[in-house]
């Protein structure tokens, strides 16, 4: 079960800081769409894109969610990503996270859409 | 010279993600104060921090500044710590920084502070 208040502070319409790791191990960071279940952290990426040919060879990432109004608060989660899911389910993500920051269907091609199931081993609430 | 963007990004009152790396590769990722002079990105953190003993053992760093009102507007930048100042320039700095910030002196300890002065290599603007 995710931490309650990761789940919820990724509920929430906040944009989460999205740390993957080249291949030297130098970090990338960008600001992400984020979802979440009750069990792990769901982000969309897209085929392609270096943070997901990152992911593929190390999927250590670092997900820090910061309240869109009050940057002040934010939670830190530490963990891997533990599936990649490809097709209908992660068009229908992409959706759904578009709907929950813009109201809108998403604009982009759907073809390519990668969702990032991520396990969570550590949590640090900044709140 | 910082890349004109980044340094105007860094100098509005935009908040940073700052990623540093655990001693096993696995990065932690902050949202942090952050200004720029003309050459370097400056953020200011504290002896004893986790993000301390990570950078004195590994330099590199993700510094990722996002629109404060629009995060989808945001400026990525890669580099390294070349220079960690303590002592009156490091109290001197932290105050600045609240001053941008909060409009108010820092009220947390001074002569824990420390400045880090990171050299950027890598810039890439999603605005």
């Amino acid at each position: 079960m995710l931490d309650p208040r990761l789940k919820s502070f990724a509920q929430a319409t906040n944009y989460a800081a999205l740390t993957t790791l080249f291949s030297n191990g130098d970090p990338q960071t960008h600001i992400m769409w984020v979802d979440a279940n009750d069990d792990h952290l769901l982000l969309n990426t897209q085929k392609g894109r270096a943070k997901y040919r990152n992911l593929l060879a190390d999927p250590r990432v670092a997900v820090t969610i910061f309240d869109d109004n009050d940057p002040y608060r934010f939670v830190e989660a530490r963990g891997r990503v533990v599936e990649f899911r490809h097709g209908a389910e992660a068009s229908s993500h992409i959706n759904r996270l578009s709907w929950k920051y813009d109201a809108k269907d998403f604009d982009g091609p759907l073809d390519q859409r990668v969702m990032l199931v991520v396990e969570v081993h550590r949590v640090i609430a900044h709140l």
